[in-house]
């Protein structure tokens, strides 16, 4: 681990992962491993979301590649409204809840209140874009995947 | 630096930041320093882009914030377009110009074929999103302002 414990002011550990929609995981993948000569980490599948998702090893941080399973997962919302292209960042944090309620509290706006199960068993929660300055955050607590 | 050098065949080394077009950048520094607890590392401005950009200390990476001097800056363009939001990935290189002609050579469609200086004095050069779905990519080699 890369965190620096005397930084004891930051609230974020670091950047997990960036998050990437794209129309076609199979068509996109490829791009990032061949090209641009990026390791493929993993394939899963996230019920929950409805997405389908692929980890790159981008050496310092995951690229997660995601694309919809149908039509009720956010992620075609946004491909057909914004298209391809980066989707959220998301941060690594420890005590997802107890980080959740002082963004709360310094008047964060949170998408989900409480922490839901998101890819690899991670506890994940988004902030809205509306008080990020148009970037959709995501918190990423893997305490309790990786022990 | 956590370059892994046994990973010989990755051409990008890491991400080295993630840029994000905002409308005020003063206005947006502090959510990223006393919302989110991260340090701003510093102000410049980078006149060939017309851009006044911060960088921000996430932990692993860097957060460039992004505002347009004027409204000949694609950054301005942008705003307009999309509004608020993640704007590109950086990804470190070393031999920027290798890693260009390489790309252009596997098909990759180049915004840039011949590095330009950006931020901090550290050769840049973009890739098309169409090539990219739909992602803006930067390339980014500080091998001549670090030694």
């Amino acid at each position: 681990m890369d965190i620096d414990e005397a930084k004891g002011m930051l609230h974020l550990e670091k950047v997990d992962h960036i998050g990437i929609a794209v129309k076609d995981l199979d068509k996109s993948i490829p791009y990032y491993t061949d090209i641009l000569g990026l390791p493929l980490l993993k394939i899963e599948e996230v019920e929950s979301e409805k997405v389908r998702v692929a980890f790159i090893d981008a050496g310092n941080i995951k690229i997660e590649l995601l694309t919809s399973m149908d039509e009720t997962s956010a992620i075609h919302g946004f491909l057909l409204k914004r298209g391809e292209g980066i989707h959220h960042i998301a941060f690594g944090v420890k005590g997802i809840e107890e980080r959740l309620a002082e963004l709360k509290e310094k008047g964060v706006q949170l998408i989900n209140e409480q922490p839901k199960i998101g890819a690899g068993g991670a506890e994940v929660a988004f902030l809205h874009p509306k008080s990020s300055y148009g970037v959709l955050m995501e918190l990423c607590d893997k305490s309790k995947t990786e022990g």
